[in-house]
Parts: C-alpha cells; sequence; structure tokens
C-alpha cells in the first residue's frame, strides 16, 4: 500500500487520471506474457514525457519504491512482473516516431511504439528496420531494447542491439543519461548504449532510442524443405552455413509443431515429416536465385523428402504466418504453454533437438520444438497444465536439464527471451561466479538501492547443476 | 623500482627470459603511437597462456602494482603509456589462431595476433574478417578489441565489437571470466562481451577471443571523384546514403592531405582540387555495377570535377594504399604529427570539415583532413612539433574547439581512436557527468583497486567547455 503522500505527489506528476491504484487495473498489470507468475503492483503509471519519467524516478528513489517498466509485457521470462510490488510504468504514451532522418538512415523514436507500426512506417517510405520478434504486432520498442529481441531474421541481420546506436535513459535517481547518437562510430567510454540494450528494465528506464535503419532488400524468395529425419534437417543448417550462405531467414519445426501448424493455419502440409526447414533469401534478385538454387541442392543431397519453392508472395507470406503462429497453435492444445529458447552453436542443432527429445521423454511431458535454425536459437515448447502441480514438476525438471544440454554444447540459457525471474537461478551456469559477481557491481553502479526491477536476473540462489552426460 | 620478492616472483610464473628490467626493455615499452606521451614502467612480462596471466594478476593485485597490457601499442590516445610505471604484459607470445570453425563461421583467436596475418589466413579459405584499421599490418587483434578499432569498411561492414561474439579474460584479481560463445544470439545478462571491447584494457586482459566471420564478396569495384569545392564532396556523400547505397568504403582527402598522399605515392593525382572522394563498392557484380553507376551519377550532379573508376584490381589496390598511407605520408612533413578522430554524423561531414578549417586557420596551424566520410569519422591530422612548446599549445587548442564543434554537430570526440589520456579531460562533454558517474562505477566493480591502466578514461579534471558559435 502507498503513502497518501506519496501517491499525491505521483499524481501531480502525470495528473490523476494518469496514476491508478484501482483493483482491476493492479491486476491487469500484475503478469506479463510468462505463464504461471503474478505479483499485484501498488499503482500503475502512464507518463507522457521523459521530465515526467524523470519526476517520477525522483520520488520513488526518495521512497525506495520499487519501479518494473514496461511495454505490452509480452516477454516470456516474467521480465515485467513486479515481483516485490511497487509501481508499475507504462510507456504506451510515449509512443511517438520523433524523427526519420533520411541523410542518416536513422529514426529516434520513443520506447512506447509498437514495433509492428514502426516497421511498417519505415518500409513505406522504401527503408529497412529489421528486429521482427514473433511478438511484434503488440511488442514495444522499448520492450524490445530491454530484452534485445531477435527474430526470424537474426540470422543475417542481427538483433536489437545492432540496430540501437543511441539512447536516453533515466537513472534510478531521476538523472538523464544520454549515450551515442545518430553515429555509426563511437568509443568514447565504456559501451553505455550496448549495457542498456538487454539489461531488462534492471539499470534504468529507457525514454528515447535511436535506430539504425537500412536499404532494404528488393527481392525475396521463400521455401520449404522437408525430412523424415531431424538429422537431415540439421545436417542441412550446417551445410547451408558452411557453403557461406548466410539467408535471411532459416527456421525449424519439429513433428509435434508441423501438426499444430497445420490444423491451426490449414496449409495442408504432410504430417509423416521429421522437420520442416523454412527458408527466405532475400537481396538482389540474381544473388537470391543462385543462394536459393544453391540451397535446394544441399536440401536435396542432405536428404530432404520433398523441397518446394513458394510460387508467389502469397505463398511465401503464408508459410511465414504460419512459422509466427507456433506459439498460438502451440497454445491452443492445453491450458499452460511453456516456451523456452535454450541457444547452442548452430553445428550442435542437431545434438540439441535430440538431447530435448530424450528429456521430454524421460520426464514423460509434451515439448515440440521449433525456432531460429539459422543461428541455433531453438524454443523447446512444453504443453502442459498449471494445475497439475506433479506435472509442472517434470517439466521443470525436463527445462533444468534442457539448459544443463544447451551449456554442454556451449551454448546458452536464452538466446533472445532474456532471464527475467524464470531463468535467474541458471545465470550462474552460463556466466560463471565471476560474471555473476561483475553483473552485480553494475547493477549497483546504476541502481545502488535496488529500486529498478528488483528480483529479476539474480537469484537469491543459483540452482545446483544436474550431471547429465551428453553423447 | 620493484621490490626483489615481486621480481622473483614474477620471474617464476614466466620465465627469467620473459620479465625483464633492463633500460633498454623500459624505454622501448615507455611510449605507443600517440606523439608526446612517455613514461616508464619498472618490469615488461611476455606471458604464454591464460594461466600465466592469471598468476601474473594475483600478484600484481597482491601488491597494488599497476598493470597495461598491450600489443603493438599503434594507439594514437596514449593508451599504452604507462602513466603510474607499474608492469607493462606485451601479448604478442599469444598470437595463435587456436580454431577455425567452418560450420559455424567463426575463429577462435589469441590476443597477440597481428590483424593483417589474421585477416590474409582467414581470406586463403574463402572467409572474410571486415575490420581493417590503417594500423593492420602490426596491430594485434587484442589491441583491436580494446581499442574498438574501426576502419576503411566501417561504413558497410561495421567495427571491431561487430565481429567479437565471446571473450576470455582475466581480472585485475586474476580470476578467469568467460563470456559469449560461439552464439549468434546470447542475452544471458549484461552484454560483459561488448562491456569489455573498447574498454581500453581498464578492465580486465583480454587473452582470448572469438570472432565471426563472414562469406566474402566476390566482386569489387574502386572509384575517385574530385572536386573543386569541398560542399560537393561532402553533399555527394550524404546523397550517396539518402539514395540508400551503402558502399564498403567511402574516404575524403581534403587539398593538403592530397598533396602529400601524391607525393608520397606517385599517384599523378591533380593538385588543384579542394577534396577527392574515394569510392568502393563490394558485393555481387551484378549489383556493384548498379550502385558504381548511381554513384557516378551522384557524383556528377553533386559538381565532381571528374570521375573515374578504377579499371583493373592493381589501380584500385593502389588508390587504397594511398589512403592507407595518409598518416605515414603526413608525418614526413614536420616532426611531429598529431591524429584526431572526431566524428559526427555524416550529414554534417561538410559543416565539420569547414569547421575545423576556420580552427586551423584561426590559431594559425597547418590540420591536414581525411577519413572515413561515409561513417562521419574525420581524422583531422596536425603537422607541427613537439619541440614548439607555443605552436603544440595552439595545436591543442584548435583541437579542443574542434572536439567542441563535433559534439555541437551530434558528434563525438573519438569515433575508433578511443579516449586513452589524450582525451579523458574531453569524455565528460560526450557522456555527461550522469555518463562519467556510471562508467566509474563500473570501473570499481571490475577493478575496485585501479591497478588496470591506471590513469586512462577518467580525467583528474574535466576540461571546461569552450563557448563557441558554429552556424
Amino acid at each position: 500500500m502507498l503513502d497518501t503522500q506519496i501517491i499525491q505527489k505521483l499524481q501531480a506528476i502525470v495528473g490523476p487520471a494518469y496514476f491508478k491504484t484501482d483493483q482491476e487495473t493492479l491486476v491487469t498489470h500484475s503478469y506479463d506474457g510468462t505463464p504461471m507468475l503474478q505479483s499485484l503492483p501498488d499503482g500503475v503509471i502512464y507518463p507522457a514525457t521523459t521530465a515526467e519519467v524523470s519526476a517520477i524516478m525522483k520520488v520513488l528513489s526518495e521512497y525506495r519504491i520499487p519501479l518494473v517498466s514496461r511495454g505490452s509485457g509480452t516477454n516470456l521470462c516474467g521480465g515485467t512482473v513486479p515481483l516485490q510490488g511497487g509501481i508499475v510504468m507504462v510507456m504506451h504514451r510515449m509512443n511517438q516516431i520523433l524523427e526519420i532522418d533520411r541523410q542518416n538512415l536513422t529514426a529516434t523514436v520513443q520506447p512506447g511504439l509498437i514495433t509492428k507500426q514502426f516497421i511498417e512506417q519505415i518500409e513505406a517510405i522504401g527503408l529497412f528496420y529489421p528486429p521482427d520478434p514473433s511478438s511484434m504486432a503488440i511488442s514495444t520498442i522499448g520492450g524490445n531494447i530491454a530484452e534485445c529481441s531477435g527474430g526470424l531474421r537474426g540470422l543475417k541481420y542481427g538483433t536489437t542491439k545492432d540496430y540501437v546506436i543511441g539512447l536516453e535513459a533515466v537513472l534510478a535517481n531521476g538523472e538523464i543519461l544520454r549515450t551515442g547518437g545518430k553515429l555509426m562510430k563511437d568509443v568514447a567510454g565504456y559501451d553505455l548504449t550496448k549495457l542498456l540494450i538487454g539489461s531488462e528494465g534492471t539499470l534504468a528506464v529507457i525514454t528515447e532510442a535511436t535506430l539504425k535503419l537500412i536499404p532494404p532488400p528488393v527481392y525475396k524468395k521463400t521455401m520449404l524443405a522437408m525430412y523424415k529425419d531431424i538429422q537431415g534437417a540439421a545436417s542441412t543448417v550446417s551445410k547451408i552455413i558452411e557453403n557461406r550462405i548466410i539467408p535471411a531467414t532459416l527456421e525449424i519445426m519439429d513433428n509435434p509443431t508441423i501438426r499444430v501448424v497445420n490444423d491451426f493455419a490449414k496449409l495442408g502440409l504432410p504430417l509423416d515429416m521429421a522437420a520442416i526447414l523454412l527458408i527466405e533469401q532475400d537481396g538482389d534478385q540474381e544473388a537470391v536465385e543462385r543462394d536459393i538454387a544453391r540451397i535446394s541442392d544441399i536440401c536435396e543431397s542432405e536428404g530432404a523428402a520433398s523441397v518446394s519453392i513458394a510460387s508467389t508472395q502469397e505463398e511465401a507470406l503464408k508459410l511465414l504466418t504460419a512459422r509466427r503462429s507456433a506459439l498460438t497453435a502451440l497454445a491452443r492444445l492445453r491450458p499452460t504453454t511453456i516456451l523456452e529458447d535454450a541457444t547452442v552453436p548452430r553445428s550442435r542443432i542437431a545434438d540439441m533437438v535430440m538431447a530435448i527429445n530424450r528429456i521430454a521423454e524421460k520426464y514423460n511431458v509434451t515439448i515440440c520444438t521449433f525456432g531460429h535454425a539459422g543461428d541455433g536459437n531453438l524454443h523447446p515448447t512444453a504443453t502442459t497444465d498449471a494445475r497439475d502441480h506433479e506435472e509442472i514438476e517434470r517439466v521443470e525438471k525436463a527445462f533444468e536439464e534442457i539448459f544443463e544440454a544447451a551449456i554442454s554444447f556451449g551454448g546458452t540459457i536464452t538466446g533472445e527471451h532474456g532471464v527475467g525471474v524464470v531463468k535467474a537461478p541458471f545465470l550462474e551456469w552460463k556466466v560463471g561466479s565471476a560474471g555473476i559477481q561483475l553483473m552485480k557491481g553494475i547493477k549497483d553502479a546504476f541502481d545502488p538501492h535496488h529500486i529498478l526491477n528488483p528480483g529479476k536476473l539474480f537469484a537469491k540462489e543459483s540452482r545446483r547443476r544436474v550431471v547429465v552426460q551428453h553423447g
């Protein structure tokens, strides 16, 4: 419960309409895209300007009140659940494109801008902003920056961190920090821009971002390759890269995912395939045609049962939309869907998929796997039921073993979803105790009283590692 | 002077041949590529393994002895001058390519590897590592990482930070940190990899790096455009980008630079031009030919006096070599050459060049300007004489005003050379007092006793800003 004086101070900053403490608003902001996590905030605030954010932080800092800044809350790591109560700051009113600079190929935007709306406006003027997380229809640019979101085009074009070149952010004490700028090169001190990207709201509140835009590819081609064994699909991925072709998109769906997506999107996919690869190349027409032809050859020599090239853009879009709908489709199967993003070097995709299947069988749980095969970023997804505690325990054990397997293959516990609260107990497995200590030191430097998104990234206790043998 | 006990401990780690305290060795390691800076270390150590680096750091940490790690010392910011004495650690014995992984398109290397040797070995097997600082014939990969080096290909391909995806580093206390990996996506906690890149040896000693490789472009074309006024050259740069063409290289040389380079490399360049643009595009042949044709049209419509396309690779190489030799050529003019790298948004190139000329005139000093016009990274270079203190004072005032101008155009004090000691007094102009405080906090988290490259990045006193009016 907030003190009346604090409520009055916050209302004075944003106006009474934009600071809410009614039960409905609190409940609405007590959870995010992550299943089985809920915690009520004490208030929800909707700032309109950087100055308001700064004033709010000064009040919260004075009274040591926790602050969780958020966009649409589509994250899957519990990143925006207000674990310790306090204030949830919703950035949706700060949703403007402040400037598109065609001479410098940059856009300056506010954090509450919806990613897809931004991408569409940029494409309408003949430019390109590649990061395309699957949540982009509702996720915000600010949320994408906080989580360093990836997407289907990450393999060729990189992720959010490759496109953010300047930030304005409000620190825990209300000070305003400006980093980078419309600059392709800037080595003035430590790279605070990159440090804030992916910091999950634990270091500062992002209030403005300068984004790099690039010329769009002029031509695009999409193809599907289907495999009766997963090994063939995985070795196709390795062979494509080894042949020095970097496709724009290189996605994999395993058999359970194919069945569900097919049912959801009515695609008429064959249901006896172990895996499908969805491959897209873009660029100049000549180069795209050449790459697609070479990729087709590789698919066939690696034993694809069928290879088909989309003949129209509509057909291609249908395929891509199907892949993007995988989570939605899987979510219809059972009450609870838990989607993870264990990531490995791309040469270890086959090992990882086989490990996931073995682990799922061991714990008798259903795990479908799809994801960005080209960059080794897989999404093993459990369909389960939160009300069945015994089953949930098995699912959690299975995921623990999946993270362990990813690490043992030289991978990481999260490729694009973030650590949040869900993966905090596993962070030390990836970064070591030295890494954890350094990260805590960085946190202290930015937020000495730990009021920014407390309880995230750093777990009270690291999980002990299970001993797993991998072939 | 080092205590005998410490000398014995260090010799026991690397063997007596690899820890030196003789005067000749100390003097040789008392300076780097930066003019007018010298400070004697107390000893020079040459480790062969990460374990040795760790053992050395444990000793130095125990006795609070400063450590400056370095490669070839080609930096231009005084980054490797041992300002507070202590130990210089030369990484040249750790110079191996540990692995080239063709399936994952990565190379794992030691920090003492010479950049050009690495690039040549990578190109020999049909792969590509783009960062190409002008010093690459002698600079090391470790030094490139410490400074986040750029180069001529930065515009299209990015700089060192875009290619380092994993690091092994030894912390001040001797602990070994491992970050990232052979992973195209990894959001497990704060991005320590990117934080270490460009940290100028102040946070840790880099002992191993995993680098991303890419497929090489198959075709390349080089052209020159010459202008009788600088404005035409600058507006050509903006127009090329605005037309959504990103050349591989887009370099500018002003008249004084043209004269010197021409004399040095015997190129037969016309000496009455105000500026020359050197432009290179690479990629698929069809796309390159199209881009070069469109760039030629833009050059002509922006008033180029002459546009010529290199007809052979030899001719192109000659042009590029001439540009790369600019510093060497300028260095022959007078005893002391001071090269800076004020950087602005690329749309402000003309403003910046004109400001540099105005400032040089005001202080009656000779400043030639060349650099990476495409990414706004200019190298105003003063030819002077360190023995003439009165002139040096004017040169320093001129550079101070040049940094001020860069900041006022939305630019930065350093695009690719680093802060070191030379630009430490100006860092606050770019990052603000909040930025400085955060950076100091990060420094404390990594190196609580300030033994790693002390006296760098953070100045005792920030320079007060000159009040300059820019049109």
